[in-house]
């Protein structure tokens, strides 16, 4: 039995074939191996075991699968988790094994994917503390891309976005802050589902910015990302940030979707981005969406704020009292991010504050009438090496285009569309205002049911539901 | 003719039975003098004249009063405004001479009740830049108390409480961040309606904390400041931090009430106060009300971020500029304050965010299944000579029950509940969640209905509806 490349779908009808939970997982983990660079960290058979027997205590006497799938609609389907999100009894390293720490209690989103049947297989890779977008700023190794090795996987979840891309599991978790579940999304061809800020708690995640994270998701298809998305979101008493869906959202996209566009995109050059994008656009065109040129410059701005405002701050202050001990443990890049946290004022996080609100103002009346506004998840792809020569600048180069997003309150969805000249993926991000996230993966999935992209680096193709 | 101490249904009565405008409001100007001390600018009779040409160009051709009132709500209603807030062409001082310019736009909140009909006399005394709630901060003058003129006003909205109060006018503008709205009105038997945050715009407002910054409606009567805020409140899309008011918030509150109150309550020692909030407790049993005894502690919490947390860097840096260049044109205890600001980082600040939110996850919980919060407006009377040997403890101690509020996005409103032994007034204040602006005023009413207290200094007693 080849597990490659199953989808959630894969894994249930297996099920319901008679296969077993503890062969096919304990087969799974066995051809896992710590020496992929996406792994920090792989459960043992015991934690397996466990796992297992917790499962088969919580679907109690159900009658047959269908009842069984109901009640557990991730029953025995593996994932994986970023290394900054606790599982209990596994350590949390954010990719900082100084910082390291075994958990004693699961993250509020773990526990409500276990409650639903979905088995942890491991930890992924990531850049130190979450910070940049790149994935090659870990002392356990940089990420390559699992379409070339030569490039970068895209960060900061990293490892999340690459044992999806290929195929390992159906679905894993990723944070989001800047972009760190979309970017990985958009560079190894897959989905990433980055919720509403709150929509998922951010209990048990290691803080980066503490009012912009948000726990993202993974996998080949919008339809597998939208079933986890079902099962992850809730409101967490024990969040102050996590929120309640408000009424009054659609529940629908319309029929005819009209999508406001970036009228001027800065590809740092890279022609053949720029023309993957326009043929992507195209295809939105086909289908029969309407495109609405905009001025891009308040969502820049906006962008601007995250990396060169007192938002670094959050940053610094997530860790203070660790950095401040072992300063030496983290990063020379992680360090020049953090340290600039040190900067700021009070008075300067208020205005800077005080100019989000006049930004957001703006930029409200942009998203107005429109369904989504379409940005190239990544406006190109950078090599390791051109990172590790110039760490700072494919930070700002990515960001302008997903750092915004958070400090809005909005929802997005990165989908695949479409290959390069070079055979390197590329990817859209759909962005919406708060708590759309169920019309974006609505529209998501209509564009792949319309374009029926290859699933990741797997070469696998995706199945119609029609 | 002797408007003293005239409601907004007199003046109206006064019209309706043909009396001018004209006539009416240059007496009363007449009677004004800048050697009071609750004022800093008056208006010219040129000015009122203006003021009058634009009236009598607004309500065009109207049948009777009763249509001119129904077009007009405030129609020739004088009011006065705390100099804070712009009135085009007037100076706006913020107790600062060194500060004041000449505003060339009206206030937001201005235009509206202009728009309305309402006529503005002038411009009241504060504590300047609006840092204090004792209202003896002031290079115009201490305002004294309107019932014993060796206590304090209350602050920092002084001199609007004290025209109020004397019946010179039927409402009056302040603005309230720490307690400014509601301090001053508790300490001149008088109303003092603190909207919820957003409810009416501070475009055209000195910014104090612009996060937390509340126009407030000073009146004798709870009817009279809901007429003024139903006209003020409004959408301005020029305010970033203006609102619309949700769906889904109750119109009227329940026939029965239900009322948390702190169990322990600090009155810094005085009896009388202690005394006259039990006896305001035992009336609002009377009505038939059920009191909850609640543990206040998350309370306090939230009102010591404010003046002890990074907020107080809202203030410095709502006027960096100017204090930067003119710091000696600032009093000694404002600098004081505002000076604090620049020990906060902004780690500080979102360290404190964090820490409001946990707090307001609990402080909304002790909100859930009661109608109102009931604190003293003010535990106790300070007398001038006090605050002057002391000036920062009075902030401490009346700012314990009053700071939090806006911290929390609530709704407050302080009314008279009759007087001590030392025949000096007390006031209660009732505290909702956000957007509970009309429940409370409606509470308010009842018990108005209820306590018939006399209205303000006037002496004057308060008519029943019924």
């Amino acid at each position: 039995m080849n597990m490659f490349g199953w989808t959630i779908e894969d894994w249930l009808l297996a099920y319901r074939c008679g296969l077993k939970p503890s062969d096919l997982l304990s087969k799974l983990l066995d051809q896992q191996s710590l020496s992929d660079v996406a792994w920090i960290y792989l459960i043992d058979h015991a934690h397996l075991e466990w796992q297992l027997a917790e499962l088969d205590r919580r679907h109690g006497d159900v009658a047959n699968c269908d009842e069984l799938f109901s009640v557990l609609p991730l029953y025995g389907v593996p994932f994986a988790v970023k290394d900054n999100i606790d599982i209990e009894g596994l350590p949390t390293t954010a990719a900082c094994p100084e910082f390291a720490y075994k958990a004693t209690k699961s993250a509020f989103v773990i526990e409500r994917l276990t409650a639903a049947g979905a088995i942890v297989i491991g930890k992924t890779n990531l850049d130190q503390f979450a910070c940049g977008l790149v994935g090659i700023h870990s002392p356990y190794g940089a990420v390559p891309n699992t379409f070339n090795s030569k490039y970068i996987s895209g960060g900061s979840s990293s490892g999340s976005a690459s044992v999806v891309a290929r195929g390992i599991v159906p679905f894993a978790l990723g944070s989001d802050t800047a972009g760190s579940g979309r970017i990985p999304a958009g560079l190894n061809n897959i989905v990433g589902l980055k919720p509403t800020p709150g929509a998922i708690s951010g209990s048990g995640v290691v803080k980066a910015c503490r009012t912009l994270d948000c726990v993202s998701i993974f996998a080949t298809t919008v339809r597998e990302a939208r079933t986890v998305f079902a099962v992850a979101t809730g409101y967490d008493s024990d969040d102050c940030y996590s929120l309640s869906s408000p009424s009054g959202i659609p529940s629908a996209p319309p029929q005819h979707l009209c999508f406001a566009v970036p009228a001027v995109i800065d590809f740092n050059g890279d022609q053949q981005s720029s023309s993957a994008f326009d043929a992507a656009l195209k295809q939105f065109e086909a289908q029969g969406a309407t495109l609405k040129p905009i001025d891009f410059d308040v969502f820049e701005q906006v962008s601007a704020l995250l990396y060169n405002g007192p938002w670094v701050a959050e940053r610094y202050a997530a860790i203070e009292p660790f950095i401040e001990a072992h300063s030496e443990a983290i990063r020379p890049v992680t360090r020049n991010i953090l340290f600039r946290a040190k900067k700021y004022s009070a008075a300067d996080a208020f205005n800077a504050f005080y100019k989000l609100s006049e930004l957001k103002r703006k930029a409200d009346g942009f998203m107005e009438g429109v369904d989504a506004l379409i940005v190239p998840t990544a406006v190109t792809h950078f090599t390791i090496a051109e990172v590790e020569a110039d760490p700072i600048s494919p930070i700002n180069i990515l960001g302008k285009y997903s750092n915004f997003v958070n400090l809005l309150g909005y929802s997005a969805l990165s989908v695949p569309a479409g290959f390069r000249a070079d055979s390197l993926p590329f990817g859209v991000t759909l962005i919406a205002r708060g708590w759309h996230d169920s019309i974006l993966a609505q529209i998501g999935e209509r564009w792949q049911e319309h374009v029926a992209p290859s699933r990741g680096a797997t070469r696998l193709p995706f199945k119609k539901t029609s």
